[in-house]
């Protein structure tokens, strides 16, 4: 892992840029060689604007899939003139499945995956074999059984805190799979939705889509409440099959302390 | 225009069934040659579960590109013996974009269109040229000026009631252009996006997109009140340039008697 770059280059200036996107034709935010991702499109339409190479740092890695309403970067550019001018010249380039929603200049020394320090999800699920609404299909999970919100509740309360996270984490050499979780409940929407939201200071690699799994295996009764309890007290990786898909995850938004937005 | 057909041929029996779609990728409901329409998509697959012929009667027939999250139709079938396996079987031929949210029996001489008694539709708009939200970039209309809720709802009120509508619908020989159009007001959602609400007996070809227009010009000072009461006086078609996209214009729900649907 790189060291965080704290501050510019000389005669560069740090952009803190707010973004949404629709992920379902991206191979998620980071770039892979030959896959269409947000960061590759981003940096290229950018790139093109400024007439120089830019790179850009990412404050929620998004997954093959993932959506994003609240997503942060920062980059650093050559100077700017008009900020308001970038963002519409961005958004005329880009497609419609991503835009630009904000262009700041970044607080002193601003880091957007570093400085963060707490990322929201939001997880949509429609039960019961029930047909997905067609508008919202991009972003809702459909699952065949009815789920009982209050057992979803349950399950996900007894996740909630800081844990050693290792059985909902794809491993990874050398990191640490303790995370505190202050957030993860569940509504039913008046559409009939269940809608979880999550929020952590930060997630391991997959560890959204864990979890909710975990909470529907609770909810529709394959395992007790007791069985959550276990997985964070032995930390054996949970089978693969309990991970739910991209399509009803949204990164929703991240949190920066007053003093580097401030600043 | 044909008669109603208020019953079933002998041996046929009559569906009532509730249908969804993002309109993005039709050219509207009504079959033509060459098109890809919802109607032609939807008779295919029930002609194929079914094997034979069907001919479906819609309660609120959308132009391309508009969107329905309540649309009604009937149709005469051979007897079925399951429902809930029709729609599944119907959900599983069809795209994504189309959807069968329920299939009943229907009442004694219902008819989709001629029973109708109320349609509701729903507009939304993202004004001040913000970018449009990607995840719900098919069913919102961008504006480049902002826009005032308050001067939106003051033109849309001299709208309600009954009037001839002649300077709000594409002229057609032999129909009537006076309808009751009993809710037309605007509201400014949690996101900021703008949303009307229209209900009236029924609308005219393209009136709902028109309406829309006409209150926008006045929301952004192109012209005053007394211009709407101007229109309805005068009956003068207003310019074809006033009628709003259909990217925003979803019809939300079909009400029918109460008569028609428990007998």
């Amino acid at each position: 892992m790189t060291e965080p770059t704290l501050y510019p280059e000389s005669g560069f200036l740090r952009l803190k840029i707010d973004l949404a996107y629709d992920g379902t034709n991206y191979f998620g935010w980071a770039k892979q060689p030959d896959r269409r991702t947000v960061q590759e499109e981003f940096e290229t339409a950018l790139s093109t604007i400024t007439q120089s190479k830019v790179e850009t740092i990412v404050g929620g890695r998004t997954d093959a899939g993932v959506h994003a309403t609240g997503q942060v970067i920062h980059v650093d550019v050559p100077d700017v003139t008009n900020l308001d001018e970038l963002a519409f010249k961005l958004n005329r380039m880009l497609d419609e499945d991503i835009r630009i929603d904000n262009v700041a200049i970044a607080p002193e020394a601003f880091h957007a995956r570093f400085s963060a320090i707490r990322r929201y999800y939001t997880y949509k699920i429609i039960d019961g074999n029930r047909p997905v609404p067609p508008l919202n299909r991009f972003d809702i999970t459909p699952w065949y059984r009815t789920l009982d919100v209050d057992l979803l509740n349950a399950a996900s309360a007894l996740l909630v805190g800081e844990h050693d996270f290792a059985a909902y984490c794809k491993f990874r050499e050398g990191s640490t799979t303790v995370r505190n979780l202050v957030r993860f409940d569940w509504i039913r929407d008046g559409q009939g939705l269940l809608i979880a939201e999550l929020a952590a200071d930060s997630f391991c690699y997959s560890m959204v889509r864990n979890l909710v799994g975990a909470a529907v295996c609770v909810a529709e009764g394959r395992f007790g409440t007791d069985w959550i309890a276990a997985t964070l007290e032995n930390r054996e990786r949970i089978s693969d099959s309990l991970v739910f898909p991209s399509r009803g995850l949204t990164l929703r938004q991240i949190d920066y302390p007053q003093e580097t937005m401030n600043s």
